[in-house]
């Protein structure tokens, strides 16, 4: 069975924000046992990750982003369009879009200090919509 | 049901390669209304992400990969094979060969700016094979 | 149809673990013949992707992992936590814990030098447990 949920919400900019509780919700009213959520963002300025999503790690990767992909660099696609995300782009290409996570007797299979973040790297804050694809049985 | 489809293309060394619309020729042909379309690169020197595919962010990304791993510093790889990509393959293990994408109605779930992309990562021009595992109903 | 299989071993630290052969056994044990193997971390300091195992290039991908989240600098979740593992986090969040690989014929499709890798990150050794979240027909 497949079952297709969608989160919205307003993403400030920079937020690091956890999803677990949401996605585990969504889990839950499909009533499902077993299989794979796929958390995917339709956009190319944002990104899914896990982590221990504490106050000093989002801080820190804060930092890896931007030793990643400076936001105080040149980039050829702010030169070309003014959008001034060239960094927001390269940091989402890198991380990627999509992420699969096993699921089993109805509930998301995580560590104990593992969440599941979203990640606005665009230059502004934005309202974002996330799919979520659950296929088990 | 589960289809395989192979895609199978000349790619140019540092391509970035837009295969969106192959993936949605290959997801259409199978008939399947809802699921997950898997891009897989069987190899060690190529990568699959998403991004806004336009000339300025090619540009960007090259760049960005250059700076996460060099091509003109020294690697253990290139010392023992002689083969010249060690940063080939460093970029395609931190980037990954694996790209998960929902679909609904038979179309895939991006965004309006958002394109798939195999990065051709190794220090040659390549055949490449890619591999779309379809699944869904 | 689907089948979870849970991995466990030591791993040290550091450790780059080819892990291709205990996914590759796992999944004819299920007798499935096609779909997809999602490995799973259940965990914030380690992640998976695929690489060609040998070792210069785990030499090469030691020193990535050095570059892009140092273990030398200041991490804001040590100052709290005094873990000491900040650049774990960072790297596994980066890098990933999930990892999608079609299978057909009962096989694991990977280019031939292609490994499935488990990468330790953590600043210490650890007891692992990885998902295989196996669904196909």
């Amino acid at each position: 069975m497949i079952a297709t949920v969608i989160l919205n919400f307003h993403a400030k900019k920079d937020e690091v924000r956890n999803i677990t509780g949401e996605v585990q919700d969504a889990l839950q009213r499909t009533g499902l046992q077993s299989g794979l959520v796929t958390v995917f963002v339709p956009g190319a300025t944002g990104a899914v990750t896990t982590m221990e999503f504490e106050p000093g790690l989002i801080e820190d990767l804060k930092g890896a982003l931007q030793r990643l992909a400076p936001d105080d660099i040149d980039y050829a696609h702010n030169l070309r369009w003014q959008d001034g995300n060239g960094h927001s782009h390269i940091r989402a290409a890198l991380i990627g879009p999509s992420l699969g996570i096993p699921f089993s007797q109805g509930r998301l299979i995580l560590g104990d200090w593992q969440q599941i973040v979203f990640l606005e790297l665009d230059a502004r804050s934005r309202q974002r919509r996330l799919i979520l694809q659950i296929m088990g049985e």
